[in-house]
């Protein structure tokens, strides 16, 4: 990858010396070719989209409202519909602590810069979703990096021992369910534990639900159930609607609101007022549910059929496991490939792409260079069989 | 104004402590409560929306694609229509130097935080759009302040003057029409200096355009057709389209995008594709030049007769300009009024809304305590006849 402060010529600022382009931009590049078979990126199923339902709202509310297209303050009725969302999720929220973001990677951002400070720390685990890194690189942090693990996930007793330590960090990232990118969910003991250590420590748990709702086998509440002082939630319609909307919001304690509002107008004045309509006006018709019911059922084939031809093809050489949420399954293999090089064999012969383990790497040669992640959710099961069969053929030659 | 920062529990970053919601939404949520006539915000005209041709657009997207509703790179179909509507500004660019943004705020705040470091230096004029201010703020920079005018705008040879003393500014942040809050544009000769002086000191221009294609007079291209290297350019569909569909665009160098595309990443991965889809639909329909021709021909009236009714109720109190571009009168009384009071028995008595002068302020105690900003596009012209004959009434009884 190349440094991106290729600039010889206006001064830029510090942090953009030695950044890199992410992997997932570079993969998102080759992945969208139209030959290439993809399980990289976090991409719902096209075809699974309400397409007609939600033409059906933006109709109505371009039809029925001139001030659909206006500036406007967060809108209300789409508040209320998150509040009965969460619910579902089994936390109990009200409309003032909901703030309305950008997508979830939004919410991260804002949060991020309200409680972070220039060359701040913070508390996030060795394996994790990149966009994190993304949104707190700008501020220099210093990170605490807390062991995880494919099967257990986050070590919590690791984040108790760091946080008796000299660092106090401006907020835990943790993903309750459907981590990103191990698949893993946290046993209950390991979120009532984590929420302990949040209040006795006085730091705030920044909880990203981005998948949450997306589960195929019997699942938790998320930490936010647990305490609505310590937690501060991150939820998006992304994965559950469309990602092309990009509508997500936070909960946190109403007092943050004000600060939040300051940071969110100087960022990009407010969420697109149109989408929060329209999106409200889908969820009002109450399609929300059957959608989510019908997600779920075709994801839970597509993960299913993704671990049989794992199975088939991978068995003695790889391990993984069986995620109870979300869109990912975290393989890990046994040799000594570097995974980083097998992708560049797999899209040049194979024309199929995931994304190698590296990409989600606090700190370089951890072990999950001999790792991939691999999507289940976006592409059918004829297309899941046949990416893995190709991705066996590669392995199978450079071994 | 509260201090935002009431948090007694979580800690929050530094530059939150003494941070104050700004003005602009406090006014908004009082000038939203539908019996106020609001002269306010630079919301556009709800009744012009071009709500039909925008809906046909919609159904048409939502037809036709199914990766309508899904993440996806920048589409290219609208950074090619971008080009092409620079043009109209007499602007020359091509489509790698167009990186589309959540609106123009959001390229204001990526640019930031691209160019500036933390407590870096920022030039910009002594009364300026506050959302620069909120860009920035999180970055605790210091502020060269630039001495500006309503009649003839930046004070270029304070530019000069400045630039020549021990600071070096990451950037100038300037407006060449439709000035927000003046209503001022610049002569062509502070064009021509300014970006002389961008150059020959090395610092870019920001040059703010969010109003730049709505002019009522004949207007000069923008400073970025005069310097391709050292003017950086802030487009948006808000004021031309629509505010509720956050998308607008930047132009820079094209080295300047790797790094630009990893902090957007970081903030809200990518500027919505269904909007950018669905106005890319709307152009290529070929409906904006007539819509801006409309646009034109009604702000142009309004404008007109707000500076008509201002002849009648204030011409021995008070001096403004007639703006060429823009959404803005800017009016100076000559009295002793400090119109934050005014502002609040305006909202009071006369159900009538406006922006007290201070709140584009940089410092404290300037002359903008006697000056309000007035918005002439949101209200028909009865409302304006009205609206000012009220603040008239309110001026008269505090005198």
């Amino acid at each position: 990858m190349a440094d991106i402060n290729t600039n010889q010529e206006t001064p830029m600022a510090h942090w953009t010396q030695g950044v890199k382009q992410s992997a997932i931009q570079q993969i998102l590049a080759a992945a969208t070719q139209p030959d290439i078979l993809s399980f990289a990126l976090g991409l719902p199923a096209a075809e699974l989209f309400p397409s007609a339902d939600y033409a059906q709202a933006t109709a109505r509310v371009l039809a029925t409202n001139a001030q659909a297209l206006q500036y406007g303050p967060a809108w209300q009725p789409l508040k209320e519909q998150i509040v009965k969302l969460m619910d579902l999720r089994g936390v109990r929220c009200h409309q003032e602590q909901v703030f309305l973001t950008t997508g979830a990677q939004q919410g991260m951002s804002l949060l991020a810069r309200l409680l972070l400070d220039f060359q701040g720390t913070v508390m996030l685990e060795r394996t994790i979703y990149s966009g994190v890194l993304q949104a707190i690189e700008p501020l220099q942090p210093t990170l605490l990096a807390v062991p995880t693990n494919p099967q257990t996930g986050m070590d919590i007793e690791a984040v108790a021992t760091l946080l008796a330590g000299p660092h106090r960090p401006a907020f835990i990232y943790a993903i309750s369910d459907g981590h990103n990118p191990l698949g893993v969910s946290l046993s209950y003991e390991k979120r009532l534990r984590l929420v302990e250590l949040a209040r006795q420590y006085r730091v705030p748990i920044l909880e990203d639900d981005a998948y949450g709702l997306l589960n195929y086998d019997e699942t938790l509440p998320p930490m936010r159930a647990l305490d609505d002082e310590w937690v501060f939630y991150l939820g998006s319609f992304s994965k559950i609607l469309a990602p092309a909307l990009r509508v997500g919001w936070i909960i946190v304690p109403e007092r943050l609101i004000p600060a939040l509002s300051v940071l969110k107008e100087g960022s990009d004045i407010n969420t697109a007022t149109f989408a929060q309509r329209t999106i409200a006006a889908y969820l009002e018709a109450g399609h929300l549910e059957g959608h989510l019911a019908k997600l779920r059922q075709e994801y839970r084939v597509r993960r299913d059929i993704m671990l049989q031809a794992l199975q088939i093809s991978f068995s003695s050489k790889a391990s993984w496991s069986k995620p109870a949420s979300g869109m990912f399954i975290w393989v890990e293999f046994s040799g000594e490939e570097d995974m980083s090089k097998i992708l560049e064999i797999a899209i040049e012969k194979e024309h199929i792409a995931f994304v190698p383990g590296h990409a989600f790497d606090l700190d370089e040669n951890s072990y999950s260079r001999h790792c991939m992640r691999l999507n289940f959710s976006n592409c059918n099961i004829e297309r899941i069989e046949q990416g893995i069969a190709r991705l066996a053929r590669i392995i199978q030659e450079v071994r």
